[in-house]
């Protein structure tokens, strides 16, 4: 499995990398960036994956999420995937920022023609790890799985879906319930099928319905999101959580919106939430 | 003078905005960015500028350079303008980086046709310190400022010029000598005349030896930065200072580039070395 390195840069100590593969899940080229705290220098250190939201590539969090300063400290690896397959060839909506390229749903799609390619669950979770467990002083009995908006409701699939492999999981303002919210709807509709079964595989709270379980969960959403009440609604998963008995550690952050701006502000709460598990 | 505010959000308990005006000075209109931290609700509250590099806008550094969470703690307001003048009708040398648009050198032209626009010495010294005392809660008493890069040589000139207006000076990988760099001084010969002496107002090593002086700087310098040698050289400053009897503090910083992963390293220290003068 080999791997490019596009981009190293020292920084906060560790180094900030981008890398490009060829992926067989997908088959496309894929590209992530990976931050190398320097404990790594002597041992391998635990795994954070951060999930982007609709329309970004590895690249936005890398530039704006503000996770290398408490990440360095913490001795964790940051792993930042793309958010869908890309290129000639792979299925897409021109001018749809909510379906296809940057609209992956870390999903396993089902439909022609997009089952050929986009298939970001087991990207993320079964071909990626592959290449850090390869490529990087990882260890990956210690993954934890954090991410924003769908990338949100990605990381809250994952660790419901796979307790074994994530010790510890949180969202800034998620998707709760994807299978249902006006921006994501027809987007499952297409990659999965209409009201097809396999789309509460990918839905936090349909997951927790169906009795999928995880230890605790640390959310923060802003009051000032434009996407709070018709896209997100946290009380969804709220209730859900409730019901399932799963600890739910929801800051409602007064004032602040969906951008990164509000990712920033709460990431080292969320790094430190991780390093507790992961280190424990 | 009025303005309009282009947005702001919520950001590590403070509010970054963007905003923009028709500036007299240059005769265009102009974007910049200001950071205002929360302890602007009770009180006025110190003003830190940021000069950005060759190539960016206000943006760059507002995305990358990570300074609000300890801008926040410590209650500065932190102000970065655009590094040129834009538009239709402002003379410009496409698919030149090194000077026009994006590459103003903080610099004052003499000649035409650049004279009417490229005038970003007094917009940043003279014009936008007035909107900054009209419209927010800025204390011009105390203003500190910084820079990288082409942006570094444009914060050392204005501290060293005018001792008066700024507390503290502080600069990530300045131009020191630009007036004979080989990435800057054609830009010098076109805005200001080949050989003229007015280069020299705006070259932190001339101005010193022509007798200006500063309380003292710091600069932070990485040792991979591809510019090291022929663009920044930052020995020339340490020799000037020498013997100018400047106390210089210069860190060598190991392995970092050029770039906003070597800045945001290093943003605290700054921003903590402004703080200590701004607030004694």
């Amino acid at each position: 499995m080999p791997l490019d390195t596009i981009s190293t840069a020292k920084s906060h100590g560790g180094t900030q990398g981008v890398y490009r593969h060829h992926s067989r899940t997908t088959d496309t080229a894929m590209t992530f960036a990976v931050f190398t705290p320097p404990q790594a220098e002597t041992g391998r250190v635990p795994v954070l994956w951060y999930l982007s939201g609709l329309t970004c590539t590895h690249q936005n969090a890398m530039d704006k999420a503000e996770y290398r300063r408490l990440a360095s400290e913490l001795g964790l690896m940051i792993v930042l995937p793309d958010t869908s397959p890309r290129g000639p060839g792979v299925p897409d909506e021109e001018g749809n920022w909510q379906f296809g390229s940057g609209a992956g749903f870390y999903l396993d799609a089902t439909q022609k023609p997009f089952d050929e390619n986009y298939q970001m669950y087991s990207y993320v979770a079964d071909e990626l790890p592959g290449y850090l467990a390869t490529h990087f002083p990882a260890d990956m009995n210690r993954q934890g799985v954090m991410g924003h908006s769908m990338g949100g409701a990605g990381a809250l699939c994952l660790a419901l879906r796979h307790p074994e492999l994530y010790r510890s999981c949180s969202a800034f303002a998620p998707i709760t319930q994807p299978t249902t919210a006006d921006w994501s709807k027809p987007a499952f509709d297409k990659y999965l099928g209409a009201s097809s079964r396999a789309q509460r595989l990918y839905d936090p709270t349909r997951l927790i319905e169906d009795g999928k379980r995880f230890p605790e969960f640390l959310v923060d959403q802003g009051t000032a999101d434009p996407f709070l009440d018709t896209g997100l609604r946290p009380r969804l998963l709220e209730d859900a959580c409730r019901h399932a008995g799963i600890p739910l550690r929801l800051n409602m952050r007064e004032g602040y919106d969906h951008s990164y701006n509000f990712i920033s502000t709460f990431m080292d709460d969320h790094l430190r939430w991780h390093a507790e598990r992961l280190q424990a």
